[in-house]
């Protein structure tokens, strides 16, 4: 018998587990025949056990004849751990309970092992919620590349800067602030040499009242010019990687390579139209100041766009007024970006 | 004694004045020393008795010895029609009790005038009312000019057409009508010649279904470029008028000598920055759609900005979001619109 209290607290297990990270977030709860706890775990990140293992290790010889709770299908894969699958048919596991099925095509078919092996296996339990968890890293699975999330700040008129460069305070205090607080939820933020060079940003995430937080995504500087020895990007708490290329494939491959996930897009205009034409800009945060300015480097360079027809439509999820600015969180659909990769 | 349900009464009637209009709202009551309302008046627009005056024709001999409830200080000034205050003199009304001081440098003084004459004068009833009631008379009193709300519609990153001119269907149908009803509440509607020429619109206010209203706002084109004779702009219902100058201010100043006082501008960027720089916008409505453009013309040409210090910085009123759209609404500060005048 499914019972639905167990999913629960293993859903609630799962969501301690880190975001961004390569791995999705996993919860386990084995339960004896007689309706006991025997043990639980949940997925810390990449290179450390998975959830089942982590149950199954804090179970011992108490695991046999007990009933998994798993918010995702265990996995069938060998990674830097031993296929899950196995783990639970080895410790005598003797029914599986799963939400989500495992969208990783290099990971899925744990239950199909699971049931080969004589494991009575559910799937599909509360797989809304547990597919809500994950929903950020399945995203990933699907494109292959990390998540990236463009930021940019204007004038109503989109104007990013003024005239004569001078591109700092479009917006105020709170966008600002708001600004940290995002950022703190990506693991990496990225812009090009150019920004470095003209506005020589830190990049890093700080509290309101300036201090820096103890978790600081990587600092991600791409470009073909050099990055000073005294810029401020290599300052200050946290890493920082300089990817020598213009491509926005390229680098987004790299920083996969490394385990980033989800990116936090501060280029100026040409980075961000590049990004926007490759078609690997997933959302967009545009803070806008209630100003006008005329002239100036606008929010984003060319976008091959000619013609209305071929205007990039992206989606609303969210419009605030954060102080005195406004800032319009939309999603850019897949078939969107794809129209502007073509022109 | 003064009884605030009069002064709520004439305020009522007041309301039902209409704006704009080159005179303010007003209403009247006059009450008898037993507490009966003897006649109620109230001003209906320019060229029509004012609301003391409809009031003390309604009331004939039965004024005298009342106490009128006016909304503003009775004129002391001799327009199309007498001044007031020697009208409500010459009726033996006792008392006047009155809610705004009239604004009007050439129209005040009337409740010296009462007062010389041996009416008991109270003012400042209600006045904040009476105030809100005639603020954007006021204002027009103030500048000496019609008040000019500047509407555009542009994409996150400030483009207002794609870079084959093609500005058609930038935002969604709600933000459209809801255009159609904001310019319903002007007197007329304004755009360069430029706009006539590429996008030939008819400027005519239309409901959801896309049937004319009965009362449209003056249509005027401004600018140096004839207005050709089959221009949509000519045809349907609704006058036009046609101002050979590209000077904001000599238009405005022709637009007042009409009567009109309160402007809906909809030019391209260029008529727009023209506005913006005389200093002559106090309002604008900016429509934003979730989408991106990269290229195009930009919703306002150059302002004389050219650093941030420079912005013209605008006064939030209101945020919504309009269907598909976001819509704006912020106030021109004086001091700031002079800020871009003197660049």
């Amino acid at each position: 018998m499914v019972e639905q209290r167990w999913m629960d607290r293993a859903l609630a297990l799962a969501a301690r587990g880190p975001w961004p990270d390569p791995n999705p977030r996993v919860g386990c709860v084995l339960v004896d025949p007689t309706g006991n706890v025997v043990a639980e775990g949940f997925h810390r990140g990449a290179g450390t056990p998975h959830a089942e293992a982590d149950a199954l290790a804090r179970a011992g010889g108490r695991a046999k004849g007990c009933t998994a709770y798993v918010t995702l299908e265990p996995c069938a894969h060998t990674g830097r751990t031993a296929p899950c699958a196995d783990a639970l048919v080895a410790a005598g596991v003797a029914a599986v309970v799963y939400g989500q099925a495992d969208p990783n095509p290099a990971a899925s078919g744990g239950a199909a092992v699971l049931r080969r092996s004589g494991v009575t296996v559910t799937g599909g339990c509360s797989v809304e919620a547990a597919t809500a968890l994950n929903e950020r890293w399945a995203s990933t699975i699907r494109l292959g590349r990390p998540l990236v999330t463009w930021k940019f700040a204007a004038t109503l008129d989109g104007r990013s800067a003024a005239a004569d460069g001078s591109s700092q305070w479009v917006t105020g205090d709170d966008a600002r602030a708001d600004v940290h607080r995002l950022r703190a939820t990506r693991d990496a933020v990225l812009v090009g040499t150019g920004t470095v060079t003209v506005d020589d940003p830190r990049l890093t995430v700080r509290d309101a009242a300036g201090r820096p937080l103890d978790r600081q995504p990587l600092r991600v500087v791409m470009g073909m010019r050099p990055v000073p020895e005294d810029a401020r990007v290599r300052q200050g708490r946290g890493r920082v990687e300089v990817l020598h290329t213009r491509d926005p494939h390229e680098a987004l491959a790299a920083l996969w390579d490394i385990g980033i996930r989800d990116v936090w897009l501060e280029g100026g205009p040409t980075l961000a139209s590049a990004f926007l034409r490759a078609g690997v800009v997933d959302e967009v945060y545009a803070y806008l100041a209630p100003a006008l300015l005329g002239a100036g480097a606008p929010a984003v360079g060319d976008l091959g766009i000619t013609t209305m027809a071929g205007i990039l439509r992206l989606s609303t999820r969210d419009v605030r007024v954060i102080g005195t600015d406004v800032r319009i969180h939309a999603a850019v659909a897949p078939q969107a970006a794809a129209a502007v990769t073509k022109e």
